[in-house]
């Protein structure tokens, strides 16, 4: 047993083990040890937990909003809670503790707990055991085991616990609690009125009476050293993914398999997800634990049942209103993209569903083609609220303007399809959604630029970028930059795709000549801010003449109250340079060939000096240039600080009054980027794959799949070499390029570094 | 002698008289009951006070920065300093006070004093009276009588106190004291290094002695009943106005005239100034001795002995930093313009010396042409400072943007170069100055529009107009309307002038036919903001979404600091349709024939009950709007309350932490508009002279005079019937239009209302 962290252990590199209970960090460790399956979440909590402790199964596609402000995924009743009592006294997690352990089983997808707590003269042990199935997404398992040293009287509680935890409010308008064999929740949503149905299916000898309407209890006497267990599987499902839920979850109470069944063919399903997402590093056992956590929560993250947004907290919690930012193709997509990359797909696939929400909000404000919600939910519809923060200082809310002035998310789109295609060559893809995907972003490109008819040239004012400490910002370098890649690549697709194709886009989009015509001259005309002379590039429009402040970090010293909000309008960071996250860098992330080392080196130290990092997006991007700059020292950093975001809890709950607790999903999702683009230094043109490794000191060896224009590879990276390998033969016309040199790919290659 | 007011009085509607002492209205005291000449302003305080009374005398063409931050005019030494003491105890204004009588002699530029103090058992009067010379206009002249009913020893001291009160900062970085027959203060400035002297010039026949370096003293007996005078004069000017000004400082000593032979002329002087800008006004005391008082105020804050702004205070104290604003234009001028348009002339060409100012303003900020100052000092440079107020809550700086976004003030200038022409025909000072400044600002709005190319049409972005509690708008019809009537303007002048005179100003300031052709395209497709079904004219786009607090001031509610800047970022304001002064209605003001008064009403009737009125600009504003809508209790309302800002003390002096006390010289010279524009409903077109009268019930008649196309008029107005008179004969070609009647018009006119 290895220790990776205070209280945090690993045996075999497959899972963490949490040997101390410490109840201020039952937010995080919640998150920390959940289970799901990209259907559901259900939070790393004890069975005997109740909402005060942060309870919660989080069901997709269950959007509701019941503070008229904030629509948010729905909490729904725990069909799990199970209680244990003596003399009528619960016995909770910390009741005489005497020994803890907890565990989340990586590999598998399990959370398990095991407590001892001296009640009376008696040890006795408490055992759990849970998974939220990757077979049937509906169900989690439980199975749940008491002994006790000593003969013991207890009574065990156990039912439906219908007290939620939800963060913005009740969602339920009506509840229905059925009598079947056990109690059915069936709860009608205040917004749309959808059902979310929750059923408790109990496996257990013992005699239980009715408790309460939702709870049944037994008194049982344990023997001495004779462990007593039960069974329980919660159901849930809602009237979004099924005709007739009802029926669905009866039929699912008769032919769900027992526990063991279950969980064997559970843990296969895990080990071949496994196979696409691992990375295997050798050299730092922490680093290796950390990706295969972090990774973990990338996966039970993102829903594969249908097309849905990742959300930005996953299904950790309601956070974030369990909707999809430009994280979702920025953070999260790259790790499908090369090694599973239907699931790209999927996720683009959503943002074509979505293109009317996209639409509408364009419409709304005057603009054309596709303004992408900066907070997107099933619909596309723009969850994002006016007012998302609030001055905790006088209490008044404050206008964001996310949501209409952060506007590179469209563009992000488009540079993601692109993408796509550049890794996939999918042509059906891209006839069926991504070219009209690219020219209805290049379309609202086109109705939001303006025109400074003096300086003959197109600008775009009045943006936030990435760095969202700055808002009502001019000719974000990041933002136009994004733009002119949107027109560009629509005006490449135009020429490059099928001519019937395109005709029959054009007109079923009903896209002109003359508007495109106008991209035309907005590509040639549109004011890309370039570097300075000293190869820097200004992050806007008067950003240079903003107060330095290095490091960043000394702005703290202005706050007021620990919890401000640090960005617009008048917050600590707003006169200065200091930034939140990367927002140049970011460029010199996405496009990795387009500057040269001199330039992204310049930029990188005057860009990272200044950065708080205040974003779970931030760490990781500088990981990654770093690596790319053979900066050892900051990749090390960088990277230990990105994946310990939530394994280590190093993030703020709270920010300017509002709830942001939960999984970094983003972050978590990062970490694949930061060894494959960071370390192993991989991008991806045309025809040709290209490796740059940089391996810290501390990874003696990498080894990871990817796919390579549709053709599964394994790549192992050493200090001294590079191999690729693949199963099978490959075209003719692929490239491989290390350390700039260029070789021909072929099934078989190991080169030195 | 008739009440006014609370303690207020007047006996001949000439003066008002105060016969209560108020310590804590020190500083408004000192503003109402100042003297000045335009070229200097010298607080109505008492000889005795000091700094901790507000003692101050502005010296016009002096800006420094002492603060690194606000450039303002400084105050120079106090050269009437005057105190008697008895037994060593200073004798103060409220030293056993059993009489006291403050008068401003407003028909002859005199401020005055009497004060009793019981004295052990002796009555002791103290009289002083003090003018600032219209004749010289570096001078200061004091009379000061000591008389007691019981003998009485007292010192006298008397000198020059160096004790400056200054609100940002201490303007001298060198001070010299010579020695001459008093002593003599020079101070170098610390921005531009001018001097600054102030010259003392005492005639008594007591002997004194000195006390300290600046300060003499006399120890005297005042016999029963025997009043003891002395008189000063206090001289003091700049380098900014003198090559020599020591030996005009001393030609001044020994030239002036005595007292009485000044004062005889400087009241000749100020008859003849009444005679262009008295309005006779019958039926309500208080409305003619507050119309005179304002008028009063806003003569002696206007510069004439040279081309300097007129400030928003004025020369009362150093607020809002001595320097012009747009209500020089609007406010102000008007009143010139139509009775003594030289003044008005002078106004605009001191516009057209700074337009350097302006021109490197625009080009600071990446525009071209005259991008006026928000607030506008000798050369036009900037001074408004990008943070103006703080938020008291925090202490934090706030980032106004009055400086940048406030751009209405340049296309103000210009609708005002175009006013003037239309009212004198002056081809001689369009020639020289007002084309080019035209041309000038139409460049300026040609740099500062964006074109939005999916709209087809032009837009101008991100600004503030007149209610300045909505910064960062869109859109703003008041700036739109402005931006294209200076379009217009320029476009016609181009054909109208002489083509000779249009080629040399094209050329001398390189204007280029696709300059011009540029002109016409935005003229033609800039966007402007029309009534919509309900007649209205939304103030900016978006601004019909925003709160509806109905009436406006119900906001104050949620005030958590009295002090507080309601509006820019995150004031109480910026999310209501709350408005601090009319924006909408401004625009009906500066274009009375151009909207129909179905259209006014609606405007009015939507706006008026969401105005706050926390400018001094918006009463009369709304006074002569109600005017023309015959809407008599608004009028009333909005008249008495314009006219009783000052005069009734009903401003606030501190604002968002920021010293804004002294007069409000724009709603001193909107008094005349009140009447002429409101009352009178004058306006005037290329030919032709328009009244549309609209008595209040308490005015029974008004009698003013016009200069009417440069030949003088004088006008009676009664309930029944209006009569015009003219000392000359009239060129054939003028008409009058009364209540839509128009007539030629002849030497002596009476027509029925």
């Amino acid at each position: 047993m290895t220790e990776i962290g205070k209280h945090l252990y690993t045996s075999n590199q497959w899972q963490i083990i949490k040997k101390e209970f410490i109840k201020r960090e039952a937010i995080t460790d919640g998150s920390n040890f959940m289970i799901g399956n990209g259907y559901l979440g259900y939070r790393g909590t004890f069975s005997e937990d109740t909402k005060d402790n942060f309870v919660g199964c989080i069901l997709s596609d269950t959007w509701d909003n019941a503070d008229g402000k904030w629509e948010e995924l729905c909490t729904v009743p725990n069909a799990l809670y199970t209680a244990v009592y003596h003399n009528d006294s619960p016995i909770t997690v910390d009741t005489n503790l005497i020994d803890f352990n907890r565990e989340l089983d990586i590999k598998h997808g399990i959370t398990k707990r095991e407590t001892q707590h001296m009640i009376e003269k008696a040890v006795l042990s408490i055992k759990e055991e849970k998974f939220a199935s990757m077979i049937h997404k509906s169900a989690i398992y439980m199975k749940y085991t008491l002994k006790s040293d000593t003969d013991l009287k207890v009574t065990i509680k156990t039912g439906l616990d219908t007290n939620i935890w939800s963060i913005n409010g009740h969602h339920f308008k009506h509840e229905k609690l059925k009598s079947l064999d056990n109690a059915l929740f069936i709860g009608t949503t205040n917004t749309y009125e959808d059902e979310v149905y929750v059923y408790e299916k109990l496996i257990s000898s013992i005699d239980f009476k009715p408790d309460t309407k939702t709870v049944k209890k037994a008194t049982i006497h344990l023997k001495e050293n004779t462990p007593v267990t039960l069974y329980k599987i919660m159901m849930t499902l809602s009237s979004n993914d099924y005709e007739q839920p009802l029926k669905e979850i009866k039929d699912l109470y008769q032919s769900l398999p027992s526990y063991q069944e279950e969980l064997t063919q559970h843990k296969l399903q895990w080990e071949a997800l496994w196979e696409h997402y691992d990375i295997q590093i050798s050299g730092d056992i922490f680093t290796q634990v950390a990706y295969r956590f972090n990774t973990y929560h990338a996966i039970i993250a993102t829903p594969t049942h249908k097309s849905l947004p990742i959300g930005a907290r996953g299904l950790s919690c309601q956070a974030y209103q369990g909707a999809a930012f430009w994280d979702q193709e920025i953070y999260n997509l790259p790790m499908y993209l090369h090694t599973n990359p239907d699931i790209a797909k999927q996720i683009l696939i959503y943002r074509h569903n979505t293109l009317s929400g996209a639409k509408n909000k364009a419409q709304k404000h005057g603009y054309e083609g596709a303004f992408y919600a900066w907070i997107s939910g099933k619909t596309g519809k723009e969850l994002c609220p006016d007012f998302f923060f609030k001055d905790v200082i006088t209490g008044r809310k404050i206008r964001n303007h996310f949501n209409l002035w952060q506007i590179h998310i469209s563009p992000d789109i488009a540079y993601t399809v692109n993408k796509y295609y550049t890794v996939t060559h999918d042509d059906e893809f891209m006839n069926n959604y991504g070219i009209e995907l690219v020219f209805e972003i290049a379309r609202f490109i086109a109705s939001r630029v303006v025109f400074m008819p003096r300086r003959n040239r197109y600008e775009i004012h009045q943006v936030q970028g990435p760095d969202e400490y700055h808002e009502n910002i001019d000719n974000n370098a990041f933002t136009n930059y994004q733009a002119l890649f949107t027109l560009k690549t629509a005006l490449t697709y135009l020429n490059d795709f099928n001519q019937n194709t395109i005709d029959a886009i054009k007109e079923s989009i009903s896209l002109t000549q003359k508007e495109i015509a106008l991209w035309e001259d907005i590509h040639d005309k549109l004011y890309i801010p370039k570097p300075n002379h000293h190869h820097v590039i200004e992050q806007f429009d008067g950003y240079f003449d903003l107060e330095t402040i290095i490091p960043a970090t000394d702005v703290k010293q202005r706050l007021i109250n620990d919890e401000e909000y640090y960005g617009w309008p008048n917050g600590i960071t707003v006169f200065t340079q200091c930034i939140k996250q990367p927002d140049v860098l970011q460029l010199f992330h996405l496009y990795p060939n387009l500057f040269d080392t001199k330039t992204l080196k310049a930029n990188y130290e005057f860009y990272e000096p200044r950065t708080l990092h205040f974003s779970s997006l931030s760490p990781s991007i500088h990981a990654i240039l770093a690596a790319r700059l053979n900066k050892t020292n900051d990749l090390k950093k960088y990277m230990k600080k990105s994946l310990s975001i939530d394994i280590m809890n190093t993030n703020e709950a709270v920010s300017g009054g509002t709830f942001i607790g939960g999984m970094h999903t983003a972050a978590n999702a990062a970490a694949w980027q930061i060894f494959v683009y960071g370390i192993a230094g991989f991008s991806q043109n045309e025809d040709t794959i290209i490796f740059n490794p940089h391996l810290p000191s501390n990874v003696t060896e990498l080894s990871f799949k990817l796919v390579v224009f549709n053709h599964p590879a394994t790549i192992k990276i050493t200090q001294a070499t590079l191999t690729i390998e693949f199963d099978h033969t490959l075209p003719d016309d692929i490239h491989l390029t290390v350390n700039n040199q260029t070789v021909k790919l072929t099934t078989n290659l190991t080169l030195n570094l």
